[in-house]
């Protein structure tokens, strides 16, 4: 586990529990920020409240001081809201003063230009000169609602509730309060990051997954800097609760020219889908579903399984919600014999006793309550949606109750509804809100809820792996990368040699100097070969000729070493030529790809895919960030669309899979050593079947500059 | 255009615009079906209506008559709520009064089972006797805002307005009507369907299309008994406006084995998306898509095209609302330099004055002002979106009354909110929907819809093809079919001949029942030729060698011959053998596959997929129903994610993929010429490189029984 985790934040403990706080840039006119952060935090915090203000003597009765240096008290967190030129000044008085924690609510740094960047990086290393952590600038603040505490600039406190939000977009915050208030969600810590000079995502979520109060983490991103930092926070939290994460933007990868495949369909988008998945983050695509998600969550129980039931008092919806059931991998539970009796007798004839059951239009209340009861209590039910249209004789609020009922009796199963429509049926809502129960307005959100806390219960509930270690030769790519020069390339038997020295098979390989040369090698590996002309600036030989598989015997051999210096010679006349490899030549076997890309933020990411026009055409590949598992080594194989090919199809023999894992696991630790490597395609890597194993047939690699 | 479209609902007439109304049920127990139906129509109707009920002399001060046949005045509509049993008789009633519409709310009919489907068959066969159309039974009426009648069991009228719905499922009807109210949407007509033993969607469709009071029209099904009924109608009503339906569940297309490619792979979702798609319905996928489509295109003018313009008070919202548009292949509009100078000088000089536009957290109305009349008069730009997030100083109703002025102004230009939270911005959303202007909680959402609209107007405005007649030899297909007889399959130069009969190439063919005659026509084919056993009972030649490929000279012929007669009898020696064709044979060339399967409600759809696992792994597949136009044809080749591979990738040459094209219509015409054909296969039809032709190397037809 990373730094940020072995960190339990305490060191944030000022921001969230200070003793005594101060407002600096604290006025007397009502609507400026510094007399908004001081209002909202008299509203609420119990501790003392010092405005500083040179130019007034007191506000509301408080005694105003001129400067931080002048406070009687101990001061455990300054608020910051006064012109982005005076931020710098205030900091250093804080921090000589002794104050550990600051949040500046200022503008006017990083997000204005160069000249701002500069102060905040000025603003940045003055605090930490002092020890001092610092949120912001260009923030609303924060809010800790067990304290009661509202540094912040966002607006009221929202009523308490287990649902942590950080955002570093402030409006997202206003927004979500906003959202907040009219739909009656609690909260347990609300902050707003800014520009993230210090505090990031990386320091909060260790504090937010040990906060008791806290039961579901949800965050709104736009850049991840520290990738791996990242990675280790989010693992710790998602490991004690759920965290949910909205990224917005593409990342700034910047316009590094790429050459190998992994490269070029390494997106940011497989980067960050890999890295949440990794780290078990759920990953939202819209804000709404971080709404819906965090009511989910922090609501109701994690249901042990897919299988749910559905109960309805319209044949329609419960059909649209037994469509979404399929549609998202959620089984329909079904139901023992004695549930199926049950209902048969507590319902009318006519009804639908199987899942989806459908206690038909004119139910009341007691018919509702019975067919929950009945489903809540089978042992092959893990969650349950109630849908309820309000048909003429409906009782919206009565069935409500009855719901409510059931599900504190079920406890362990998590219960959702669906009251559709708006009017009438609010009512009803409104009673099961206040009792945790979400009611979403559509069949198709509630069951992708239901979908979201199961897939994290499996996600969390899974084996944990090692990442396993394998005995390599460490000094043989050493001395590999200490010659490949100026040119940052390993090719032929330089790169093939790195990958071997990491237990990939390769096939023999030599080079020769001369045609005499080649003809002995030959001779040692046996016919078929292959031979290859040598030189670094050489990457795609057979556009010129510079290759030639399949030699048979020494006469073509003598041939195709003629024609290949020629064609070096005559295309790429200034080529630094080594000579020409003379290889062992491979037969039969699938092949695929193995690659890695370097990603600025995540750093190295492993593709698989299978060759050709699979990865070319069809970009049917899969990423993770290294290193990996084995299970996840055996996930990248088995994800990929053509993967039935490997498996053997139309009378084809199964693939060595096992042979691709473990070649996955070598080049993930191989990657991960090495970290000067930045791309490495191994293009093909020859699959033989089952129990063959499998040898990379060619291997590039980039080494990353300087 | 289908018989649907020629009957423009004269005939539905008395349903909407009746002059008079019977009420058959009508009770004096007020929480009663017919007595509240009575109720509803009293509330607005202002022509007569006459309470039918044996045992009652008056209701609400209206005289009550025992039967229809003592009304003294013309009745144009009965509403029937009486026990199931007695409908019958109410119908006949009503028809020899001459009666010529009726509603059934009674239940108890094909939804009860096997005996209540014969009631229902026989309501039916009455009313048709007397041309009297009927709606039900097991519904809940309808509703025609325009003429104030509520002939339903449903509720109260909703507000006039441009949505016309309709459903098969009642509760959804009311979980509707629910949401209206509280959303305060309008509605034009509202039309439960019920079991659909008369009136269907069929009728419906057009009717609407031609009602100058409803602008879109909105529908859930769950099945579609006439699928080219449907298509007509559908295609009818959105060419003149938008038509949006959900579609729940799967198909009965039942258990009828399939043993075609075709077949195995065309799940009725493939048939559906076919169908809407070829009709012009827009697909919703949920309840909320269809809530959402239908107030976008009820209160705002279709975009002319894809460039998008968003304006923003906070960066986050702005960056998730670009996400959206490239997720869903919109366009973020590049505004001319005219519009960014107007931006630079009513904005400060912080904002971002290209597209998304930030107009700053600090902006108040008149700054969100100036940027939208900027963007909305930008030529550039087809549509906005305004984002709020409601910050410190945001004046929400005030900016809310600015963009109606401006969206006004604008006229042909679409304009959408995402005013983002609900307590505050609550007061903003309700102005902005008074005026006609929908807010989406989330920008993603709002992207989807203006998608949605651009996609309706680029299908709309698309050129209309003729399906093109090839000429074709009709008496070689007869022939073919005659001879078919009891296997029900063409196989080998059967089917070739009947392909080929439509102007499809094929290899030339010869059937050989010696191997003198084998090498005869060998000699004239020219070497290499391929063999084959033909016999009805052989469907997998290749499983038992009654194939063999590639034959070089007389020797291999002889040799060939004998082993496929042999490997015949081993292993299917009761298979009536009709000879040995030999075939000319084909090199080079991509293989694809077109086939057909004839589905029970839509009839012929075609498919295409590149051959071999293309189609069997990755199921890369396009579907669309015959008859198909050029353009349909050639979206079919180009919506495979192989089709790179057509075009020619890795230095192999561009596929003549006209060629494909023209087979595809020319197997289309041969499918809707011959509805006998079940399913067809032309696998592969081998394609040469482009201008050099495809050829059909093999072909199966399946007839249908009897």
């Amino acid at each position: 586990m990373a730094e940020a985790a072995r960190r339990p934040g305490g060191a944030l403990n000022p921001f969230f529990a200070p003793r005594a706080v101060a407002v600096v840039g604290a006025g007397r006119e009502p609507e400026k920020v510094g007399r908004v952060i001081f209002d909202n935090l008299l509203a609420a915090f119990g501790g003392p409240i010092y405005p500083v203000n040179p130019k007034a003597a007191e506000i509301e009765g408080h005694r105003c001081f001129p400067s931080i240096a002048d406070i009687p008290g101990p001061v455990d967190l300054i608020v910051v809201a006064v012109p982005g030129r005076q931020v710098a000044g205030v900091i250093e008085d804080a921090g000589r003063r002794g104050v550990k924690a600051a949040i500046v609510i200022s503008a006017g740094f990083k997000e204005t230009g160069v000249e701002g960047a500069r102060l905040e990086d000025e603003l940045a290393k003055t605090a930490e000169s002092y020890g001092m952590r610092l949120l912001g600038p260009n923030c609303l603040g924060l809010m800790d609602t067990s304290t009661g505490l509202n540094v912040s600039f966002a607006g009221a406190l929202p009523r308490a509730g287990g649902i942590a939000f950080m955002s570093q977009s402030g409006a997202l915050c206003t927004a979500i309060l906003d959202w907040a208030k009219g739909a009656e969600v609690g909260f347990s810590k609300f902050v707003s990051l800014g520009n993230k000079a210090d505090i990031s995502e990386i320091d909060l979520l260790p504090v937010l997954a040990d906060d008791p109060r806290t039961t579901v983490i949800t965050t709104y991103l736009e850049g991840i800097k520290d990738g791996r930092g990242f990675m280790a926070a989010a693992a710790y939290a998602s490991a004690r609760k759920p965290v949910i994460v909205l990224k917005a933007g593409t990342t700034n990868a910047g316009a590094r020219a790429v050459s190998s495949h992994t490269g070029t369909l390494a997106g940011s988008e497989n980067v960050y889908n890999a890295a949440f998945r990794q780290s078990g983050v759920i990953r939202a695509n819209t804000v709404e579903d971080i709404f819906d998600f965090a009511v989910g969550f922090s609501s109701q129980p994690l249901p042990k399984g897919r299988r749910l039931a559905i109960v309805t008092n319209a044949g329609g919806p419960g059909i649209m919600a037994a469509d979404a059931v399929e549609r998202q991998g959620m089984w329909l539970a079904d139901f023992q014999p004695a549930t199926v009796e049950t209902l048969r007798a507590g319902l009318p004839a006519e009804a639908n006793v199987y899942n989806p059951v459908d206690v038909l239009g004119d139910a009341l209340a007691d018919r509702y309550d019975r067919a929950i009861a009945a489903v809540l209590k089978d042992p092959h039910v893990d969650s349950a949606i109630v849908l309820l249209t309000p048909q003429a004789m409906t009782e919206i609020v009565q069935t409500a109750k009855e719901l409510i009922k059931q599900a504190r009796q079920a406890k362990a199963k998590p219960v959702f509804t669906c009251f559709m429509g708006q009017a009438e049926v609010g009512k009803g809502i409104k009673v099961l809100r206040q009792a945790g129960i979400p009611n979403f307005s559509f069949p198709e959100r509630a069951v992708a809820i239901v979908r979201t806390m199961v897939d994290y219960t499996e996600n969390r509930t899974g084996p944990t792996e090692e990442i396993p270690r394998f005995p390599v030769d460490r000094s043989r790519v050493e001395a590999a990368i200490n010659e490949s020069g100026k040119h940052r390339n390993l090719i032929d038997a330089q790169a093939l040699g790195v990958v071997e020295a990491y237990g990939i098979k390769v096939p023999r390989t030599e080079l020769a100097h001369t045609a005499r040369e080649a003809l002995d090698i030959a001779a040692e590996l046996k016919y078929p070969v292959v031979l290859k002309a040598v030189a670094p600036e050489l990457l795609h030989k057979s556009d010129i000729g510079a290759i030639a598989a399949g030699i048979a015997n020494d006469f073509e051999l003598r041939r195709a070493y003629r024609e290949i210096l020629s064609n070096v010679d005559r295309f790429m006349p200034d080529a630094e030529l080594w000579g020409v490899t003379v290889q062992e030549m491979v037969r039969g076997g699938s092949e695929v790809i193995l690659g890695m890309n370097d990603d600025p933020q995540f750093g190295p990411l492993l593709m698989f895919g299978l060759g050709g026009i699979y990865v070319e055409v069809l970009k049917d590949v899969s990423f993770r960030l290294a290193p990996i598992t084995p299970a996840e080594a055996k996930e990248m194989v088995e994800e990929i669309r053509s993967y039935p090919l490997l498996q053997g199809v139309r009378g084809g023999a199964r693939a060595d899979i096992e042979a691709i894992v473990d070649a996955l696991l070598r080049l993930s630790q191989l990657v991960v050593d090495w970290p000067q490597i930045q791309e490495l395609d191994i293009n093909p890597l020859l699959v033989l079947p089952a129990g063959q194993g499998a040898v990379a047939a060619d291997v590039r690699i980039m080494m990353s500059e300087g």
